[in-house]
């Protein structure tokens, strides 16, 4: 007999949650979505909708949970948010006090917990066009101001990727037709022009000179809320890790527009 | 000397808050996004906003307001949410009990006002396609349930199109392209496998037996929070009177997709 077909989101949420997969979830269950996670109290839920709402290409929201449940009911009905993710990061008053491998002893009944979509999941789409996604990739803060809603305020994340003119043009191409995971670039070429912070990177270490004939390309990133609800200094909050996204089993195609 | 310019959207505004115009915005300002309007306590407003995130085909949210102010700063900044649509539903315990052209004595400084796309702002774009709609179009309840938040629940209500085939086929296309109006066709053809209610169409009259060579196209409608939040048995809430949204100054191909 053979038992019922296991997605490999699931497989790997498998592994992570018992221990046996614990770094980037970069690379892992291609063609999944991948979610970025911000887990707070309820008391904040409102407020935080509504960034979400008013900065959708920095933070698009795929689901969000009833206020105590860990269950993402829609995204992966069989995963635990306590447990599933390789790597959480706690907050306190604004401050990322902790790593965690697993929140269960932190989990309250107020509790409600975003899943916002992850750059990561069209990595397979750009390398199947051709765009290489694996290098000179950076995360950097900008000047540009989100729309702030109640405590939650700052400045646009976005990723930066170096590539050629052609390749800027077929990623263009590819991820605006991904919405619900950041969408088109929102700059290319010059940093200055954004303000994009290029001495300080959040990831990617440290940034080289253009070179000739590469185009700097700028998306959104889903860093933005995790960066916003930090601003908000919360007495609790509960992200991932960077890098380290949660996956669900929802193919990463079934969110391309028309 | 002339003025500064004045969009076509700012002048209907403005003959709507005079009491010039007093109908359905239905084919008013064309090209500009119209909007469906929620305006409740915001006791209720994470449990609306998440209901309309779990339902995003029916309701797309495009601007929530922040609580009392009755400013849509990004979709029409220079509009009075209180006076400018023409006119507004009145609900108390669920119950539309009176209708207004004017709500600025009922307003409040706990109002938080939710403006959602309206299937309106895409007539023209479907026109210029070649598809007719002002006539054979009528508003039904389904039995397809909602994804309920909190009070809000219901099932789905939907505008129903009898085109041509190939009109069905334009049409799913064109509307494919505007995500944040209602999108592609929720359903096509028989009427019963959705639970259409034929028997009383919300708008639109007696529904005749389909002709050969119709086909029945399905859209979420924006009906359906509206819907949700007289099911909620709200104390207080207001909407537009249906067919009377607000017509806001952003263009409709704005909001369109790659």
């Amino acid at each position: 007999m053979t038992g019922p077909a296991v997605l490999e989101s699931q497989r790997v949420r498998q592994d992570i949650r018992a221990g046996r997969i614990t770094g980037t979830s970069r690379g892992l269950a291609h063609g999944f979505v991948q979610c970025n996670l911000a887990i707070l109290p309820k008391e904040y839920a409102f407020d935080f909708l509504l960034y979400c709402q008013r900065n959708q290409r920095a933070c698009p929201v795929l689901e969000v949970t009833d206020p105590g449940s860990p269950i993402p009911n829609k995204l992966a009905p069989a995963a635990d948010l306590r447990t599933d993710c390789a790597r959480y990061a706690v907050y306190r008053d604004g401050v990322r006090t902790e790593d965690r491998t697993d929140i269960t002893d932190l989990w309250r009944d107020d509790l409600v917990t975003f899943l916002i979509g992850s750059g990561i999941s069209i990595d397979g789409a750009l390398e199947n066009a051709g765009v290489p996604t694996h290098k000179d990739r950076w995360v950097l803060r900008t000047a540009l101001p989100t729309e702030s809603a109640g405590p939650f305020r700052g400045e646009m994340i976005v990723t930066m990727r170096w590539l050629t003119a052609q390749q800027a043009i077929t990623a263009t191409q590819v991820t605006s037709r991904f919405p619900f995971n950041h969408g088109a670039p929102i700059h290319l070429g010059d940093p200055a022009a954004i303000g994009a912070d290029l001495k300080a990177p959040l990831f990617g270490g440290p940034v080289p000179p253009v070179p000739d004939g590469i185009v700097p390309v700028f998306w959104a990133c889903g860093v933005t809320p995790q960066s916003a609800a930090e601003n908000a200094r919360l007495p609790f909050f509960i992200a991932h890790a960077p890098a380290h996204s949660f996956i669900t089993d929802l193919p990463a195609q079934a969110l391309m527009n028309a």
